[in-house]
């Protein structure tokens, strides 16, 4: 008889707690009592379409992926953990033989078991297994809470220092003010950077990123009635270059631009902000589809790259950016919900905001056992 | 009384010859009378449209960039160079000083003066004056035709070895069978790329490429009525992975994509032929707008990066390869004309054929004093 | 009762052929019979020291790590290999999970099980098992000779393409010409080297260089009584510099140097031969402690690299090149032997050449049950 | 009749003050009054010495090169500057033709003009004239003493964020706490360095790196007597390593070694001390010929560089870093001189304190017309 309560994905807009198996570990793998779990766009995204892009959920899924917990237990090859430990949980088993996991880009590996990922279940139980190197022990002056968070921030770590390469004292815009877009602008804080440029649609959001790690905000021009987004695109990119003082090289220059919105105005607009030279990293998901401006990515030289999940050093920098107190991730969950809530807190973050009107930046679900 | 008789383009289909001033030199410059000049798309475009993107003649401007020719004046500091020398010439003049210029991207000076780019006159003329570090001596073994042909190969060096990075026994894509693809597959193989894809809708051009420099081609399959560039580009992709073996990852896979058409289509089967952490270098510039799949550029983490003329170390790396028997530029040259012959030259490049109906791949315009 | 007779190194000088069980293999594993192993310096350094560096033979150990062979046997869950597929063996075992596999670079795994590396068994048995993803499929031309040379064939790729970064048309000089030095120069060589210098202070090994893959090459002045070593290296540059025209930068200049002779004279000489801004890669190994000049480190910016092994990447490039055609294996193997004569083979290997007083490169013992 | 009184070194310990022609300034140059100029290690080596390896002063020389000054004058082509304007002055002229200059790698420019570098004259008088571009307007919160500081500085970021690829969170350790040293770990600590050793002989220095910018000092053991520097190497580094906790791998290891002490000791000890796959940058010159362990340099697969000066990027960091706050180059001026003290500021710089005991880190030589 097992007990292992998990927040079960049915099929769209379905969802039920359901008893699951205790997982079986083996030689390298630990059972983590999971704590806290953060709630993603993605994991939304399942409930309402039941599929993103080509992932399609074809059978009962369990949710959730950003979470942290304590070790329950630990494999007979397990050395660097113990019961009791606190850890963050990376959430992407890889295969380790393939060309990719060998070449240090194991997020491109093609077996990778990702929580909640079609046909893989998630971490909203009370109990999640993994290969006992994905889980990172957590020191002392970082929480569980925080730990949720190591998974969003990894995104910001791998898109801005590793991907962007971004360095101290350069320049960089982030379109889109969500958790991811906030991270990447946190990340970009931390490494040093001079002009941290926010955008967003949403004034309150632009109002977090000024409060929370950006230098400067950027509210895009509203289109005209029949305006071509290609038009569109060029207008506010003018606008925000004279509004803010930004060039195509020198010292009002932008370094890196990452979209972080998913939105083609953005990735447009950011084409033409980012300097001669320059690196765009591709961070949000949108419509699969978007009309780029070549003759930009050709005349500057652009580097335009895809950035997908975490790989090697990401967590770990994740991690030790918080502990060093160059990043500070509370501010970022603005809500909290119990396990057996956990419907409500999927409402929320899809509504993106609670009942009581308060905006949703991250809302974090506790695991069936906590307290708090 | 000068005698510098040039071939000028004053407006739409509309160019003449005329006697323009011989250039004075000074310090580090040197005088070069031009004895071979291949034309470029680039000069065919300006013939026929007036402009290039945002680069419009204005005013009357010698044609021609794709030169070589003989030492005719030497400044009083040029030093590894004397009157009677052969040499390639590099058509853009960067102002040393930018940050572009210092940090090894002078391609990327905004104050460049590139020949036949307005409002800079090209090389067209009996002489044309360039900074002697520009100037590029040519081994006995290699000739002033090949030396002409030194731009668009440095073009193909830039794409394929320097941005594309790519190394011996990797694989390669080139979309476009014209002079710059070609010269971007002769690249691939004197590097030892194991496989070389080439793609082009003419047959003609992909047999051509076959017997130059491809090991394979494909021959794209024709849109059905109605369907959206999309649809037939993700149709196009699947037909030619199953035809070629293609595959995402390991050994079937396509380390770097070249675009050396412009075509939008090209652009997106592209994206799906590369692989799971590959390159795509874009070269070809067609329409500005172009729809692109995000979503594959996310998931394989692509590095999608425009390629703009050629930087440090180009150059010579083209002139090494052809006086190394690794490349072989004569097969491209398709068509001589005489200096006072030039109007029918351009007339061939653009109907891409002569007269006679031999298909054009590179013409070549000798200076004003050749024999041949 | 088994049958896996080995070539058993009990102590200094002290080798026997001994019963071995046969090995279990796991989920991921595969059972090879060797068939063909290559003699290493390593190998023979063992039997006549005991020792090299801080591994020393401590009990008796199985020599041998360059072998190739046939799946003898697969683990349930392999699935690239079945009984009988001819491979090479790749013959270090890692973690996997440690921060150098994650990040790429597993040569540097701290728990790597390298065969022949005390305490670890080397592969002069009926068999050897390892990972599933180390015994690398042998292309239909590719001979099982060759399969067992690509180890030390992997070493040069490791060192002059992925360290080195060598590309087409550039030069590099190779200090040292044993079976390492000389497949240093075939990788140069298919890479598209323009200049590949071979060093030797035996004249035979630089003719045998300049028959396989050297353009030039160079024999070390003799040193001077009572000349310090710093004074030597010096003054042999500058004569090096002098006879072959090598000079500090442009085209003259040399862009990697590679040390495979662990020669203490060869370093400090290769120190003045390479080119400002150029790189030297270490390979050979001899005395651990070596007088370098840093005034030449600093003032032309070398990056000197160690180079250990090989990692992701360089067993199929190896492979690759072979199967290509670009590098032709059989004239290094000098000498074969049976899998009973293992001793004359190390006895040949020691002396540089066998009774017949041919000169050895690189002797192949036979598995147990060759025929040939 | 000129007024350009200048601080000239005739030999060997022999400086006089005397007049010096106001140099012409052409086209793209600049003359600059010099305001301050730091004393730097070099300069006090030409007057004991006379030399610094080939360098050989032969002629008369003006001594100084870390200056900052006032424009006085302006050639016809610069746009950006103006008469007045504040600037650090980077004192290296470049040919900007050759292969280094145009690669990015302008440091390795084989006709470099550098001040105080035989045959060229420094800036130790009471004009400059150098190329525009090399003059680096000051923000208003940067000083002139900030300015001629930014010289050092430079160092300092070419050597841990340019070549030490040094990144947010990561570790490094420093041996040398002279103005170098500390320069190079203030740059460490603006990048966001988790950990940054100081390692010098002197426990003052140490004190001060520690109230400076280091998180943990070291201060190596004594040498036994008859020890091997080789032995000594091992031993210290042993000691340093449980001392400090520091591994090879892992959160515990060190990223990147910078050497700003020349000692051969601390080489050696660094080889041990820097993490599997890490790299070493070498900054510091003392005896050009240094005993180094390839063991280590190999099976750590090291990267061990060469520091020369600064290249493309490097002034610009250097002044951003301490325009946004990130480096206080305050605390490193210990003394300030007026410019008819020069030899007085000279000596003191080689005694290491002034004739009150006061330690000397960098002392500042005002300009002839300066009232401070
Ligand atoms: N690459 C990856 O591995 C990865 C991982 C996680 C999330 N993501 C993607 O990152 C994106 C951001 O995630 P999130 O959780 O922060 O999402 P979110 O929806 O909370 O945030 C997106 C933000 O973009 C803003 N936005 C929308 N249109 C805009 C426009 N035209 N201009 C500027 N801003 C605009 C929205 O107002 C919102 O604040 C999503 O597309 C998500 O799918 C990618
Ligand atoms: N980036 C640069 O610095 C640079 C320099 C020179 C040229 N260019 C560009 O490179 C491109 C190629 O130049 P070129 O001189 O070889 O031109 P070209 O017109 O001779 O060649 C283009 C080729 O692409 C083929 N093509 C057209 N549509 C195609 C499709 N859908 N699929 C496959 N092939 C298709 C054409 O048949 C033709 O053979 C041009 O766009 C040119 O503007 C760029
Ligand atoms: N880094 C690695 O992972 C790795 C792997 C395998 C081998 N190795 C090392 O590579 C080196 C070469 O291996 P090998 O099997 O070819 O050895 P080898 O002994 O057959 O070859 C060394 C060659 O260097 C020559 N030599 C000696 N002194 C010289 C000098 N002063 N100048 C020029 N040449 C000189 C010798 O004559 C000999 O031909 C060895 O030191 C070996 O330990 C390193
Ligand atoms: N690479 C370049 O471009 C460049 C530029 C400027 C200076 N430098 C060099 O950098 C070095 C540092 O310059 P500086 O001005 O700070 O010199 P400095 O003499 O003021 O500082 C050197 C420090 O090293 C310490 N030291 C000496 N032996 C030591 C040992 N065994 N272990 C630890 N510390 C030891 C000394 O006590 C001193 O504090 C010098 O060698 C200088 O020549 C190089
Ligand atoms: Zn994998
Ligand atoms: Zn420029
Ligand atoms: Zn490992
Ligand atoms: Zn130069």
């Amino acid at each position: 008889m097992s007990d292992n309560p998990s927040f079960v994905l049915n099929g769209i807009d379905d969802v039920v707690y359901e008893q699951r198996p205790i997982p079986e570990i083996q030689g390298s793998e630990v059972l983590v009592t999971v704590k806290k779990t953060g709630i993603c766009g993605s994991d939304v995204h399942y409930l309402v379409e039941g599929r993103i892009g080509d992932f399609v959920v074809e059978k009962p899924m369990v949710l959730g992926h950003e979470s942290s917990g304590i070790i329950a237990k630990v494999g007979p090859n397990v050395k660097h953990l113990k019961v009791g430990d606190r850890v963050a949980m990376e959430p992407g088993a890889t295969c380790r033989v393939c060309e990719s996991c060998k070449a240090g880009r194991y997020n491109l590996c093609p077996d990778i078991v990702f929580a909640a990922t079609p046909p893989y279940d998630g971490t909203l139980g009370r109990y999640y297994r993994l290969p006992a190197d994905l889980a990172y022990p957590l020191p002392e002056n970082v929480t569980l809470e925080d730990g949720a968070m190591m998974e969003p921030l990894a995104v910001g770590v791998h898109s801005v220092s590793n991907l962007g390469g971004l360095r101290a004292s350069q320049t960089i815009a982030v379109f889109g003010c969500g958790p991811v877009g906030l991270l990447c602008m946190a990340v970009a804080k931390a490494i040093g950077a001079s002009r941290i440029i926010a955008v967003d649609i949403v004034p309150q959001r632009l109002d977090f990123a000024k409060n929370y790690a950006a230098t400067e905000t950027y509210l895009p021009i509203k289109p005209n009635d029949g305006e071509s987004k290609v038009d569109y695109s060029r207008r506010n990119a003018e606008n925000m270059k004279k509004e803010l003082v930004i060039e195509d090289r020198g010292k009002n220059s932008i370094d890196l631009v990452i979209d972080a919105s998913g939105a083609e105005v953005s990735i447009a607009t950011g084409f033409y902000i980012v300097k001669a030279g320059g690196t765009f990293v591709q961070v949000g998901m949108g419509n699969p589809n978007v009309t780029l401006n070549l003759g930009l990515l050709m005349t500057k030289e652009l580097n335009y790259k895809g950035s997908f999940r975490y790989g090697p050093g990401d967590y770990p920098l994740a991690i030790s950016l918080v502990a060093n107190g160059k990043i500070d991730l509370r501010p970022l969950v603005t809500h909290r919900f119990k396990f057996e809530n956990a419907i409500t807190a999927f409402k929320a973050t899809r509504a993106g905001k609670s009942e009581d009107g308060k905006g949703v930046i991250k809302a974090i679900i506790s695991g069936p056992d906590s307290e708090d």
